[in-house]
């Protein structure tokens, strides 16, 4: 009776059968009925017990209370005489040092009879020590099926350890015990390749007021566990604090959920903001995962980060991920990953996806910079955190957002990031007014404005040429967040970026003469180029960012409101600086003057991108034109937002 | 001499060596001269053994007759005197309760010696326990080389078992033993993660009259039991019990492969149909496999399902599968594996592939309702299942087939089974008498007719998006085949379809407008539409889908004979209802008239896809709707068959 | 004192403590004073030591010497009075028999006191027997963290084996001991999955002189085990003489590599001759791994081939190569890898990836026949073989090339590549001197003119097919290097090449009818064909080699000199027989006379490919073929190298 839980609630005067005294109102005279199992830990002086005779002696009776749990009732102590077999109530007179139990026999009329279960000795898995056999109480996270035995995950308050159970090979040992059931793992600490791991004896699962106690307990401990770190803001940023709150809430439900032993999968924008924001929190929740799993390989196991191309979930990435999620379940008995989507994720575009993933007992949260439908895909997520849900702008880039809930998950990895808000801030040529302060925070970290324009660029290509691979090591490299070596990582950087210089100067060139030029009605310049027949194709830098560049070459030279479409056979990507063109709006005009042309695709005020059947290229190019003439002047805005295109 | 063949064999009247009885001709007195391992199971009273003296005493001669059984040859029954060393022949007189042996001397004139080989007691794959030493019989399945020890795997009628044999870290145990030999493997019966796996003593090669006995036993009990489960089909169909047979002898033939330990790979259309073929073959092989192997990982190393988003098996399959088969030989020492071709791999583009792969030793099958050329490919293939080869059409389609097929396999998975072939139906819009029939069965598990259409799109759109994954349990979940929970069947499905019935509606609206409508001599409606032009390219639905959905929407609208043709840079769809077209001979009258067009392509009367360069497109389509123009009216025609082309 | 380099520094005349010997100085009297863990064999009669009392008895003093020697100083020989713990010097005086030892006093004065570490009894690799425990030296090749014990791999002059140090699961153990560092590492012989391996009791690194001295050791043996072997060339042949020295210290670099315990990226041009370059010695280098590894499968581990498309290190390639060598890194604990490039890899354009990886210390070499530029490529490469470099051309392929270097790295392979330079020839057209001997070696093992035709189209076909796989089994098979059957290997090469020409045929019937004629002022013809309009796109044969053939039909049916041009909508492949067109030469002048057009490209003399924007695709073409009227007849040249631009 050594379950403290239980023990808290005790409460009767007399010292009775504590881990009994919970079941037992205050007016009834109480008799013990212990299991089979139970030992001298369940039995107290004072106590009554409905006993079993074992024996009959000249001195009086032997009785067992229980099958490990015998004792004299001598017979100054009997009112009766009973033979092998009887059943009598005695109380517990005394313990003696030598472990001999003496009853005496009690009137057994108006009794209450109440059932006594064992209560083992329990073991936080921080505690393990191996060849001990111990039990352990906690929540079942993972069960996999292995061609030997079934190997159950079990977590308590102190962190997740596997349990080897084995009925016959292949076959599913205790099959009673499913995923989030509360149980008790009694076994050997042993070692699996070097790793702890119990033996199992016994798995049996809780239920009724027991697991409703031992899930209590647990789920108090992993909601004070589960609180994140308190940390300052790298910099002060009054826009940035009404995301503070946010970010802690999510940074909860993130440690949350790898308490829980439950998979996490990050989505993320290939681009350089995209990847200031992943890899910091994946580098976090690596080490948090780390922290809590016996397992050293668990953060391989249960994190994965992969990169989106399009700045919606496309279905090629949903299919693949739900069948990812299945199949880890199907063979590895994980539970369904929670899935975080960084710099994506925040539109009416992926609620179906969304919708879907909910019925599966998928969890999600987003963080994102890009204008968000909070209407549409708040009721499906778990977390949402976007500037413009606090009248805040893309001018907070995700980077420098995860920048902080990585933090917040693991204070430690502060000091490899202080470089990497400026990035993101550069990648996406963020305009907010903290963006001096993170460059000076980078700059007291070594990196000069050119370096942070080159990190981003080089990023940037990596991306490209990494398609849909996540890169790790040589992304890591790049940004500098567990590259162990400054030297290789500015070489790389260097490489990188000059290749990208190059090739963007490439594909400048080649589209230099063939950009047009008109002046609109409001006296914004209109530039537009056919990047089919005039760019390189199906190369660095892609249509998106050709575009980009093209724009900012143009703003630069003029000074005065610029508006840039680059367009292919069936798509065309817009930039403007300082006019309001409210690309989404145009989009649906053009729908309804259109029949036909198909055309689709969002973005903002300043950037965006549309897609159109070939044959309808021209049409919706000259309509969009037009719309742009008359589109008002507004010398504030400028697309300077990562490019939804890329 | 515990070998029940040899048993079998025996026939002479007196109580002799029963394992040598076979080789005794009855007109000869026989002598047993026995091998040093004999041991008491290998003698009998009443035989004659030649047997040598090891001692001499007062009261006779004691004589070996092998390393293992002596016996005394008491004086009263010696006529001869003998030193240690000589040889004689003896009667074996008596067997003592003790185990002594009583011999007497007997003439050897006029003997016959015969040789005896010690018969060790055979164990069967199913017997095994753990802690024994045993000795298995049966056909050596797979000898994989590890950094450690040589993994045999044996497999004899009951099962299949791994034996490690350990010479030297990476070196060839028993070089001798090869992939097929006939083998007795001794061992103790150990775990490996927890499988039964024998730790080998001794691996001998059976040859001669003993290998060929063991490989006639196997042979008799594999023909046994692979015998394929009696089921009566699903529904009463009398076109389709024509090809019970065939599907009979194909189950016969994959059940016989999986006894005989050969790896299979499954390559499926990746469509509807297709998958409604794979699924159920793949699980019931799955479950097979499992009953046959000790290691229930098994079945994830022996069976591969691939899809296959052409209509016949294109060269870069071909490619990848050999290189696969070659790369399991070499680095499990798998034997290369049967392939099984679903719902494609009935033409004569098919056969060179099938000519390379039966050079290697691999086996074919095809199950398919495309229009089969049997003169071309039946003599390369190991079974073809093909309505057409009865007479029947495609509107028996390749999932009706493949679910009796599995249920022939595996009757247990029935249950999960009953709504498929109407999926699969509905998927290919079969107009197949029974349809009624199976749209009932599904009836009756809960899926209405749009459920079916819904499932159907369902699969489709997954496909589309998983391209050469297999994504099986996102797969599984869409079909509930396998799936756990209903609801989320449900809810996948719906998502997937909606998605799927939305982007198709989308591309209907994009291509409206510009088809182009003629009306034929015949009177037969013909529409046109430039997919390239008007469609929006590299999405669902691709070109052969939005064809086929244009031409469901025009025979409606009209009721009339209709023509659909569905054109991009290189290539058209074509899709008729009520007009015969025969577009294979189409094909070749425009290879001749129009020469330098590279025209190419196939399909049948209503259904078909064809290829050509880009700067013939106008000629070819111009001619082609010429050839329309004169083609034959026939109502009964409908292109309801599978898309050839998506 | 076992350690023989160490022995051989010794030098003074009096029997002294032999490890020590070195650390003496002539004019000194030695006092040695061992660490604790020396042992009987640190002592030497003679010697002097400084002792520690640690027992009083009436006849003398016993002393410890170290924790594992003591001996007795009789007071006969003792000069003082000592209490245990009190310190003093003495003199040797006798080993006896039973192992005890006698010293007597000397003076202190004037003694100079030397340290003696214990010197353990070295074990090498190739004489490790399970069970002992031993203890090896060399570096440490590798060391892997797994989720148990830390793997270091410790290679000494025979061989490199795992040794397992367990701190605590996922720990690093030894986290002072790095890769490259000399160390002894001292544990029990047991086995690991049936390899050989140290189960560590410790690592110890060296440094100082005892780490410089075996540094030195190690390295004199692995340079001497690294010398290839000498082997007589296939044929006599004074052009490829020139190459012999070059390739040979290639080989001794890869045999270094593989004694370092690095790994090595094989990329090859994915065409014949590249295959036929680095097939060989992908099967010689795995051989000589094997010789050196305990781990029979670190061949799969330490070697990678990869096909890479392009005729340049592709910044895909590239970038991947990297991520991949930080992974293996990360995550295996590997060195870097080698990077080998070959039929690939000689031009500037490769300078910038080269460059780059120089700063990762990843060595690269290179063997290629293209066109070189040794000032710009030479500085970065570790090697670099090209029949360019000695004046030679690409008539000596790299498949010739590979296959002495692959014989001098593995003589044994010799048999198994007789036929492979011929076809290496034939794949690339070499008007070589050589190729009639090559032709007649290949004869001579059963391969006519045509069988080598078709194994160099087979293995084009499967190139093209696999994509970016190796497709290792399926190319052995195809090159019969390392395929265990003939026949087979035939049929594969029957179905291959006769599938190829079909292709082949099939597209130079499409475009036959569309090639554009005109004879040049030079009176050369000049062919041009427009790929993207008249040849089936997207299949084989790609438009590299469609141009090549067309070109070769035009040379053999016009006995002329001849120029082809094959375009695209951005792009031109180039071919020409007996015209002088030095295609660098012409991208450069392009790209000034058409500013905006973005040319680029290569190729030398009389094969090229460039590149330029579609809108402009007209006007370089046009001035090409403007360039191409005026160019010099020369009518050696041929394009019989490989095509660049496949």
């Amino acid at each position: 009776m050594t379950n403290d839980s239980a023990g808290e609630d005790a409460g009767t005067a007399e010292g009775g059968s504590p881990s009994a005294r919970r079941d037992v109102p205050d007016d009834a005279t109480v008799v013990y009925d212990l299991d089979d199992d139970c030992t001298i830990d369940d039995v107290a002086e004072g106590a009554r017990y409905l006993v079993t005779v074992n024996g009959v002696v000249d001195y009086g009776v032997f009785v067992d209370v229980s099958d490990n749990v015998s004792g004299l009732v001598h017979e100054s102590g009997l009112d009766g005489e009973y033979a092998v077999g009887d059943e009598l109530v005695v109380g517990l007179t005394e313990i003696r040092e030598n472990g001999d139990l003496a009853f005496e026999e009690v009137d057994p009329a108006d009794n209450r009879v109440v059932s006594v279960e064992h209560e083992p000795e329990i073991t936080v898995v921080d505690d393990l020590s191996r060849g001990e056999t111990v039990t352990v109480e906690g929540e079942l996270t993972q069960i996999k099926q292995t061609g030997g035995p079934t190997i159950f995950h079990v977590g308590d308050e102190t962190g997740i350890v596997a349990a080897a159970a084995f009925e016959e090979a292949g076959v599913r040992a205790y099959p009673e015990a499913e995923i989030g059931d509360v149980a008790r793992v009694t076994g050997e600490v042993g070692l699996h390749d070097g790793v702890k791991q119990l033996e199992v004896e016994d798995v049996t699962v809780l239920d009724g007021e027991k697991a409703d106690a031992a899930r209590e307990r647990l789920d108090e401990a992993r909601t004070e566990r589960a609180g994140p770190e308190s940390v300052e803001p790298l910099v002060e940023w009054p826009a940035f604090e009404k995301l503070h709150g946010d970010l802690e809430d999510l940074a909860r439900l993130l440690r949350r959920t790898v308490l829980e032993g439950r998979p996490i999968r990050v989505r993320h924008h290939a681009d350089g903001d995209g990847m200031c924001a992943a890899i910091p929190v994946q580098r976090a929740l690596e080490s948090f995962i780390q922290e809590v799993h016996a397992d050293p390989d668990a953060g391989r196991h249960l994190l994965k980060r992969l990169p989106a191309k399009a700045p919606f979930y496309e279905m090629e990435d949903v299919t693949r991920d739900l069948n990812f999620a299945l199949e880890g379940r199907a063979r590895h008995g994980q539970q369904l990953p929670f899935l975080l989507m960084l710099d994506n994720g925040s539109t009416e575009e992926d609620t179906p996806a969304y919708r879907n993933l909910a019925h599966y007992d998928m969890p999600i949260a987003v963080v994102d910079h890009h204008h968000p439908d909070p209407e549409a895909v708040n009721p499906l997520l778990d977390a949402h955190v976007n500037p413009y849900l606090h009248d805040e702008d893309y001018s907070i880039t995700t980077g420098m957002m995860c920048v902080e809930l990585a933090r917040m998950i693991d204070p430690g990895i502060t000091d490899a990031l202080r470089h990497v808000p400026a990035v993101a801030g550069v990648s996406d040529r963020s305009r907010a007014d903290a963006m001096s302060d993170y460059v000076e925070l980078a700059a007291q970290e070594g990196y000069d404005r050119d370096d942070l324009d080159d990190v981003g660029e080089a990023l940037d290509y990596a991306a490209h040429f990494l398609r849909y691979s996540s890169g790790h090591s040589v992304v890591n490299d790049v940004l500098n967040v567990g590259c162990d070596d400054r030297d290789r990582h500015e070489e790389l950087v260097d490489f990188l970026s000059s290749r990208a210089a190059r090739d963007v100067d490439e594909q400048l060139d080649a589209v230099e003469n063939h950009v047009e030029h008109e002046t609109l009605e409001s006296d914004a310049h209109l530039y537009r180029i056919d990047l089919d027949q005039w760019a390189h194709r199906f190369t660095y830098p892609a249509p998106g960012k050709t575009t980009g560049e093209l724009h900012d070459t143009k703003v630069e030279e003029t000074g005065d409101p610029v508006i840039t479409i680059g367009y292919g056979p069936d798509f065309a990507v817009l930039r403007s600086d300082g006019v309001r063109l409210d690309i989404p709006q145009m989009v649906e005009e053009l729908n309804e003057e259109l029949p036909g042309a198909g055309v689709s695709g969002g973005g903002h005020l300043v950037v965006g991108s549309i897609k159109f059947v070939k044959g309808r290229r021209e049409q919706v190019i000259d309509a969009l034109v037009e719309k742009m003439g008359e589109a008002e002047i507004d010398e504030a805005l400028s697309s300077t937002a990562a490019a939804l295109d890329d």
